[in-house]
């Protein structure tokens, strides 16, 4: 803002605001006038939601979950699968497949993807704790659902690779058009995926 | 989220953030990743700016401006002209003057317009505070800068009505084209005020 028209609380609210992805300072501006204006009902309750947050979350130590409770509510759930492992390479990747609601399995969370030209190497990524829960026995698959990108596929042939001494079936996601979509404004290697994996009718 | 995926605390955070004007379920999940991902740079001071702000944050009782002081830091300014008053539905629409930065003068902050349809009629807005400020003297001018509705227009009507018996100067922000704005997608309305008010060049 141009000249000082509010307290610095209000300015340092709006500033924190404006970082969160998908709001700009223009939204973080109408999103904090927005909270003064519900002050009881959602600034309190998200002040303390976030307190709350940062005090107790943490990172899984068997999986790279994030929950308030470690292990994390999918590793000590024992309806869940034990003998497939779902490798993906963050936090938001593992919960849009909760919510397609396909598997009862187990995660692993990479933090991220090899990524030679960014610096990102084995090491930078939690995939030790991931041989080790192969290593351990009742393991009977590995599904890689990595991003389809380069680095995500690079991704998936090391950790194949790092995981044939113990004969787990190695899996990857299909790929293919996407439910509802149209052909017409689908990328040609796509297009050339879905061709070879067709599927009789 | 279909199954319970991360604990209470998470899904808490998720569903307050998705309360936020420009927010919605898949973004507000985004945003609490990133947080949860930023834990010390972002979510903690972010829980701690509104606590402070959800403590601090006060209506001034001269003008209707939300800040952490009362008289606001606007009403405190003895920089500014108090000669002028500017006459406003919300605090965003005073924010965005203040933005454009023309003009150093007072605020008053309706807290919305008159409408007959919604049931808000003139004891619902702050009004009856505005004719105490003119009645007082020293007020030259009353700027109803007020959203160009009908209920906005209302609005300034009904107040140059009640102000009248004061002899103070009342006007409005002027109708046109917006600057940078293409006629072709202009309404009439806006392109026959804009010719009628037309300016010599």
């Amino acid at each position: 803002m141009a000249e000082r028209i509010a307290g610095p609380e209000i300015e340092r609210l709006i500033q924190l605001l404006a970082r969160l992805p998908g709001l700009g300072p223009r939204s973080a501006r109408r999103a904090a006038l927005h909270l003064i204006r519900k002050r009881e009902e959602l600034l309190g309750p998200l002040a303390e939601a976030m307190r709350v947050a940062k005090e107790k979350i943490v990172t899984c130590s068997v999986c790279g979950n994030v929950d308030t409770t470690d292990p994390c509510c999918i590793c000590a759930d024992t309806r869940r699968d034990g003998g497939v492992i779902v490798v993906v390479e963050t936090v938001g990747d593992l919960w849009a497949l909760e919510r397609a609601g396909v598997l009862s399995a187990q995660y692993h969370v990479l933090g991220g993807a090899l990524s030679p030209l960014d610096g990102i190497g084995p090491d930078d990524l939690n995939i030790g704790k991931l041989v080790g829960r192969v290593a351990e026995g009742g393991v009977r698959e590995v599904i890689l659902a990595v991003n389809a990108t380069v680095d995500g596929q690079t991704t998936a042939h090391y950790i194949t690779e790092l995981l044939s001494p113990f004969h787990v079936k190695c899996t990857r996601l299909a790929h293919g058009v996407p439910v509802g979509g149209e052909l017409d404004y689908l990328d040609e290697g796509t297009l050339a995926a879905a061709l070879r994996s067709r599927t009789d009718l």
